[in-house]
């Protein structure tokens, strides 16, 4: 099965859907299988991370905005605003697709880990992410 | 079905190859589905990137080559050539896989998405990516 | 097929798991596939990389370690160790989930390339990689 979600994006940063996927996986109503999730944006990324100290993905943010700069000389693509190239950058960096196996009917996570959507640009308020789920 | 793709890599940088893909995509005549790609190499990756403004590609092409230096007196893996150890980085930095979900029998990709095959050394005119269509 | 695949992992570092992982494939009897992997750790990842010079990935993992420093003063998460914060990151700059097609009842890997478990903490000895064959 295949489905859209959307997933609500304020501003630069890690944003958690791991619930509102979980939910779809439950829907599918299998027992055994694969969850693939892809991020329909160039400016946009997932990432599976800690899911318990939000100092972690503060940190993972504010690391990759310093090595990513906004206003670097080197970028000619600037049309579309000064934090338009950084984004595109850390979307290269990081992943467009990610894929989770489901066990015993639920994603296959680790402790610690949580499915968030790694928003690079100041004005986003939503993103799709297609879920693939066989 | 699986497939080998052989795509042209006129050196460093992004080279696209969405169309052909999209080709194999149509031939598969899944109307739902998912294509999984895989570049048989450890010096070149795969990226989904913004397909309009090649001035987008340019910057991500010298930004990495940047952070991602020729002759950096740490390599001592260096009998492959000076652009030899930098293209393992910017490999392990990027995809050695990517998964793109098929909708109404095309590849799910968003508006600006083009599917690109990342070149990281100078001399190679060619290289194959595998591709899973389920 | 779903099965937990438990790797070595001494110390910082890449850790090649290819021959279990091949071994898996061939159990799993399939001709055609699709073999892909999820590391349940956010402080660890997978990469697939050259098997064949040693110094390749030592020089990965030194120069990782030099671009994601530890001590680092912009990091907040600081209460799990030193090398916690600089281990989610680069996490976050490689892989948690990567896909291999399988032909010919094999894992269709380039010539030079292998699979490794990419340790970012110092005191690991086992790490989980889930791998889900279809």
């Amino acid at each position: 099965m295949v489905r859209r979600l959307r997933v609500h994006s304020p501003g630069q940063g890690l944003h958690e859907f791991t619930q509102s996927l979980s939910q779809l996986v439950s829907e599918a109503g299998l027992k055994e299988g694969l969850c693939t999730l892809f991020v329909q944006h160039t400016s946009a990324s997932l990432v599976i991370q800690e899911n318990a100290d939000p100092s972690a993905r503060r940190d993972l943010e504010r690391w990759l905005s310093r090595l990513v700069a906004e206003g670097d000389e080197l970028y000619t693509h600037t049309s579309e605003g000064s934090d338009d190239m950084p984004a595109h950058i850390k979307a290269a960096l990081t992943s467009t697709s990610v894929a989770i196996p489901i066990i015993e009917g639920r994603l296959a996570l680790g402790s610690w880990q949580g499915v968030f959507l790694w928003e690079h640009r100041r004005l986003h308020s939503e993103r799709t992410v297609i879920v693939h789920i066989v």
